[in-house]
């Protein structure tokens, strides 16, 4: 069926060949200066486009990146296709009833988040509309521009977590199913802004019409095809060959989703994404088919992507460096503003939020997509574009080194100071998770003076969210407790070890459990991001768990041994070393 | 980037989900009735395509798949992708080293196998040119032809073996083997043809020239690359994000060398093809990284390509009997006789090659990708290809039964009269398994009168080959062996379980270890058989490893009991109803 010249079959691969090696190499090397690997490929397609190559090489540059030839159409193929996968993928991240069992901060939060940089982002082009060449109107560009800032960057802010150690933590658990609100109501709003550019209509009735039509979309969606996949994932997982049955019924169902979203006027890339939330949130869904999805889009898919960004774009002629401050500046103060508003609707401490907020700001490839989107629908020009792709990259640079900025501030809780003799298990007898709360609950209420069945309740109503496993052998069973003054911590190993369904399958030897007074979310942050550093170190792992009792083990604890005077001083170096 | 219409968008997503879904359903449907999926795929083209759908609803196929449009480029472009990462992946199942170690016997049937088919294919245009239409000339046409009858299908020929539990026998190393250096010289002899193609010279000496040239390109790929590949392997499995890194490096090499080989006139699946052979061999190449390129290309780009076979091909109009009939009959006739002139030359009994032709006589997918590229370059027009792509199912459909069918014939070797109480070992002591091997082979010398060092290292060598696990806690280490007048069988059992390396990574409880005479490959194949029948079911096995002492073990062999007094008919009808 392919009839594509030689040359033309030359040009294709060799141009996919670059863009992929060269999207890798710089994502590779961004990943390894700490910094999310989608700057890097971003970087890669300014090196290959007309930024960089197309200056130094304009030749070669155009032997391989022909404009409008039949094996660009082939590259713009596998983009396109990129960007709906990509969407697919974040939406098999989301997962709605984890979101709907948080409740109200969650709830706050994410509306505050979206509403505060939609109110920034719409005003802008109508304060300032000297910063803006495009030509989309007075109402289609305030609304997208909004829509830009409220938008953020799912797999970014989990990557932020994941590094920091804090993705089982409630505040990455807020974080997390707020930003799934950001992206779910963003998306939302975009599919709406370009049924307004299709129709041309943008009277508020039938603005407020085609809202409901694609929130209505959304919710037969979610709820029918949520139904379906629950239904029919155990049939196709037992029945079909697997893991192919499985992974061919989220690729087509996507597909499928794409054509009928684009053929109603809303984008494919919308579709895409219902289908990834529909199919995700099925508790059905084993790991492994997601696994091979996941992998093969985010390392083939996504980079072609990325790296046609800046095949497309020529930064040295399209840069405007006012516009791109005032995004950047508004993208990040319009999620911490966000932020510090939904905490303080649900009692969070001002300060608390602002770690929320930072990460929050990420925008990386969701703000990327959406602009060039914009830029197809001829909503924005290659200027706008260009900010909206350097405040995407900045943002995605500068969330990580923020949160951990804020989240610095030492309170003088060091974890050996809170394991005190009458806080340590030897050695459990608990078999399962459960058994193991209820026992570390047991001596926690001992020293707290707390009823132990609260205490179980409440840490197993928290484990049920999201398992508390950290890998590596250890575990943080936590939960927020009314009538203590500071953080608990109890502290339990077990021989044969404890199945607390951590990301790398293996036992808990070590399990913490952990208290904490329900408005303090800093006194369970920096617990729990001590425990992860001090035990990601090997050394200290082994002297715990050889431990022959409370002394010696609280004298593991201590990183520079026993002779250490100083213990809070030296896990304040530990803890800033990271 | 991507700069298709919102329309042009709806029908790309719409075909593609049409194709992956249908081909997948009717793939799913093939599978259940123990057909290779690849033939439901190919007939789900066909009812998509103009031969059904385009006679049914014209309408409907003009606008799903419209000719010429930039949408049927799009879809193009992932054909011409599935192409390129099949041969990828076709390449990385190719284990050079397992071909060079095995020697004398897949020499001769390798080569047999090949020149065979490729004569018979040659003298058919030169014999009967009325039967071809094509214009392609007196030289391309039947080169072109002989090349498409010596290639064969590898996957198809794994999973027959698969089906059969004989992909660890001898006999099943001995067809994947063959098959390899079958797949390995079509590729190079169909690259050889495009080359005079494109350069209009036929002369031998140019020919020669051609062949030389491309045979070196392919050394200097897999000596270079190979090195390469084992140098950079540890480097990146261990430095860079895993999998990732490993499977952008597979893939842009892919690209690379498709690229590489179509510039220089060869075609670029050529180039995939090596680069699989040359990264699949590395032993430094882990599974899982494997398993995600294979998984997801497998399930997503190969039916596509498949489908669009039929979406390219009016059955109806193009549909030559005669034609199609002896392409067949020579397909099937071709292996046979070569599988049977090759194991002549390396001393097997005639009747024993039967099974050896039957099985590579499966053309499967790589027919049709030989086909399809040979239409596309004009040497075979619509109808010639119809009967190729015909030829291809017919062959890939009828080699499983016809193996079966040949394997069938018993010659009265039960596992139970095999099987007395000096073959028996209750509990080995063995914990490793070489120790296992080494204490069977002790009980085995006992038996025979041979040295139990021979039986040993013949034993030993034939497992370094390819280990002999069989899964579900069964493994059969097997050697043949001069001084025996039939078949050997001594049988020990595992309380702790020993590390076969099998497929399910499950230890074996059950060692068979199975000596044959050297040139009786039908015993070997009839024990392996029986051993992998009678061990299929759960209650045996359970009743072999209850069993006090010899007797009972012996009676769990016994499908119907002790009372049964013609074992050899049972297990005959056993044997069948598989």
């Amino acid at each position: 069926m392919s009839h594509f010249s030689s040359h033309e079959i030359t040009v294709i691969f060799t141009s996919l060949a670059l863009m992929l090696g060269t999207g890798k190499l710089f994502g590779e090397l961004f990943r390894r200066m700490r910094m999310p690997q989608v700057v890097g490929e971003i970087m890669a397609g300014f090196l290959l486009g007309p930024t960089v190559m197309g200056r130094l090489a304009p030749d070669f540059f155009a032997t391989v990146f022909p404009a409008g030839a039949r094996s660009t159409v082939a590259v713009e193929t596998l983009v396109l296709l990129g960007v709906v996968f990509l969407l697919l993928i974040a939406g098999l991240e989301v997962d709605l009833s984890s979101v709907i069992k948080q409740g109200r901060a969650v709830m706050w939060t994410g509306a505050f988040t979206v509403a505060i940089p939609f109110l920034l982002g719409t005003a802008l082009p109508i304060v300032m509309p000297g910063l803006f060449n495009d030509t989309a109107g007075p109402v289609v560009l305030p609304l997208f521009m909004g829509t830009a800032l409220a938008i953020t960057a799912l797999p970014v802010i989990v990557k932020i977590l994941l590094d920091l150690k804090l993705f089982h933590s409630d505040f990455g658990m807020l974080i997390l199913a707020s930003a799934m609100v950001n992206d779910f109501t963003g998306w939302l709003f975009f599919s709406v802004i370009i049924q307004i550019m299709q129709t041309g209509s943008a009277s508020a009735g039938s603005l407020l019409g085609t809202l409901l039509l694609t929130a209505g979309l959304a919710a037969i969606i979610l709820t029918g095809l949520r139904y379906l996949a629950n239904l029919s994932l155990p049939w196709i997982q037992s029945r079909m060959e697997w893991p192919g049955g499985v992974i061919v019924l989220i690729v087509t169902t996507g597909l499928l989703l794409a054509a009928l979203t684009e053929a109603i006027g809303i984008h494919a890339i919308f579709g895409a994404f219902l289908a990834g939330v529909a199919i995700g949130d099925s508790p059905r869904l084993r790991g492994h088919s997601r696994e091979i999805i996941h992998q093969f889009i985010s390392n083939i898919f996504a980079p072609l992507f990325f790296v046609s960004i800046g095949l497309d774009l020529d930064l040295g002629s399209h840069f405007s460096p006012v516009l791109t401050l005032t995004l950047t500046v508004l993208a990040f103060g319009g999620k911490m503003l966000g932020a510090l508003a939904g905490g303080i609707m649900s009692g969070m401490k001002p300060r608390d939020t602002l770690p929320v907020g930072s990460a929050m700001s990420a925008r990386g490839a969701m703000e990327v997509i959406i602009g060039s989107l914009a830029r197809q629908y001829g909503i924005i020009g290659d200027e706008t574009y260009a900010a909206i792709v350097i405040m995407a990259v900045l943002t995605t640079v500068g969330a990580g080194p923020l949160v951990r900025l804020f989240m610095k501030k030492e309170r003088g809780i060091t974890l050996s100071s809170l394991i005190d003799r009458p806080s340590f298990v030897s050695w459990m007898t608990a078999q399962s998770a459960d058994e193991c709360i209820a026992e570390l609950a047991h001596t926690a209420a001992a020293k707290t003076g707390l009823e132990a069945l609260d205490i179980t309740r409440l840490v197993m109503a928290r484990e049920a969210l999201m398992s508390t496993g950290l890998g590596e052998n250890v575990a943080v069973p936590h939960a927020r407790m009314e009538g203590i003054g500071g953080p608990v911590v109890v502290v339990g190993r077990s021989r044969e070890g404890i199945d607390f369904n951590a990301p790398d399958g293996l036992p808990a030897h070590l399990v913490f459990l952990i208290l904490t007074p329900p408005a303090d979310h800093d006194a369970q942050i920096q617990v729990l991001a001590q425990i992860s550093t001090i035990f990601s170190q090997e050394r200290v792992k082994r002297l715990a768990l050889q431990a022959k009792g409370y002394i010696e083990f609280s004298a593991a604890l201590h990183p520079a041994g026993a002779a250490d005077k100083e213990p809070k001083h030296a896990r304040g170096a530990t803890h800033e070393a990271r």
